[in-house]
């Protein structure tokens, strides 16, 4: 077997609905991914960080991603987070996703452990690439300083390039800082190695310098303006373009993003109980959702066609 | 059923020794705990930061914990750690170590997401409390935010203290800041909240103050003169006792600890296989592991009858 077709685009974080028990909310789930593909975003990076993956366990992840793909979302559109903690769970996810077909896997470092060394991230990949051993494998590296605080450097990416050119696949670099990406781009683009923005902020600049696009929290709610920037970055009206998805986010930047989210979905989707997240996260405050609320629609925000999906039954 | 003892002394986060193949070696573990135990430890503090447990998965502790204690390891002088980014996870685990008769828990907060409230980290704790609903279960809160980047504040201990009384039974702070530990202390060692001190170079000003003695990772090669200033902080000698502790300590505090505790435990057990660590730990450099043990020779340091124990089969 070999490796998937490479997926390119907006790719969203999905959030995790959660029902009132706290447990994953797999029909709510399932919509909410459909939603996503049939409006802008051409993959799912789904168990990313504002997928709230961080606080599910290794079954619950794979209950949820066995049922994606039982309820038809093509696995090829599919780049789930695996990298945990404990090698033997990215070891488990890793080989769980690949084996179900999903284009890629995006890869935390492991991130309990502070100041480790290049050489034993370097080995922890290894050790899950050589151990899952398939060739179908496209790994994806996950750069999230701020909040994982184990960075991934070029260093080590070079390194993982040289020794795995056809499983290391791309990078996401939600480090914040162009300067980052600029220099994983300039010193890796050329080698096939797909540079994703971690924010749609960077989408344009990301475009022009050889990137594939943008792995982006607010695809949730925002996929479609967001893909119009990856589809016409070349065009006349580019600039602009961004300029409008920057504005979105960073209206939602002024919150906390995986609440926020949420209740976006739970406001326009007129569906109160998608705003509930696990701890140790907490929902916005009524105060915090009405003002967020506002200021998207002063901005004429819109989530095409979600309210219009047919009801869900709550368990 | 009621809550059992609570474990007051000396406690060693037992580290983990790995085969070839990085799986758990139970042999050695077993061996190694029952040494500790033999040699100073009053309790085992399991699946500590300097167990490597955030490198294991939920099944191998829970493997572990069980192969302890069916090997003769009394329960009740266990204190797993137990507190996971998932939820669902922390209550496993949690569930788990309570059901065998452990004498409590050690908590970690969530760790993945940083900045969170502490309505989210209260959420977390009150979940697992509730979710395990047992009686017997001693919950320790595990302050180490140098490693975990998110804190347990003064005012979320009072909150829990305040609504779980009987289940929240004390801390460990690594924070390494003497005027916190003094703080939990003078805040809520009177309402029966047992402090442990995080490192050994604390314990005679904790038990000064009121705390239960200390859970150190240096307890895993020097219990026996750790325990020496638990016995004898009342003593004549107990300045000098804490400063020969405090020494050791310091030389180890040169070398990235958990690989040095393995090296130590290696060297004095004539056991070379102890040396190695999951990944993203790496082993210490031959450079390395030979200064360390010159500094601690010069010392006088020894680990007594560590290498009389009988030899261990590998698999």
């Amino acid at each position: 077997m070999t490796a998937p077709k490479r997926l390119s685009g907006v790719l969203a974080p999905a959030v995790t609905p959660f029902k009132r028990d706290l447990s994953p909310d797999r029909e709510r789930y399932v919509r909410h991914c459909k939603w996503l593909l049939a409006n802008g975003c051409r993959g799912l990076a789904v168990f990313g960080t504002n997928s709230e993956a961080n606080s599910l366990s290794v079954e619950e992840r794979m209950v949820l991603l066995e049922t994606l793909v039982q309820e038809g979302v093509p696995a090829d559109r599919l780049m789930p987070g695996t990298g945990c903690c404990a090698l033997t769970d990215s070891v488990r996810l890793t080989a769980h996703a690949t084996a179900l077909g999903c284009a890629g896997v995006l890869m935390l470092p492991p991130f309990y452990y502070k100041g480790v060394s290049d050489e034993g991230l370097y080995r922890n990949f290894v050790e899950v690439i050589e151990r899952v051993g398939d060739a179908r494998l496209q790994l994806y590296l996950y750069h999230i300083p701020p909040v994982s605080q184990v960075p991934i450097t070029l260093g080590l990416i070079e390194r993982l390039l040289k020794n795995h050119p056809k499983t290391v696949a791309g990078v996401k670099d939600s480090s914040g800082d162009w300067a980052n990406t600029k220099a994983m781009l300039d010193a890796f683009a050329k080698s096939g190695f797909d540079v994703f923005a971690g924010s749609e902020v960077f989408l344009l600049d990301n475009m022009k310098s050889g990137g594939k696009g943008c792995i982006t929290a607010t695809g949730n709610i925002n996929p479609g303006a967001i893909n119009e920037v990856f589809e016409r970055w070349q065009g006349p009206n580019a600039d602009s373009l961004q300029k409008g998805i920057t504005a979105t986010r960073n209206i939602m930047q002024k919150y906390p993003m995986m609440a926020a989210l949420k209740a976006v979905i739970a406001h326009y989707g007129r569906d109160a109980e998608w705003a509930a997240v696990r701890p140790p996260l907490v929902e916005l405050t009524p105060e915090q959702s009405r003002s967020l609320m506002a200021e998207l629609e002063a901005r004429g925000f819109d989530m095409p066609g979600l309210a219009a999906a047919p009801a869900v039954a709550t368990a």
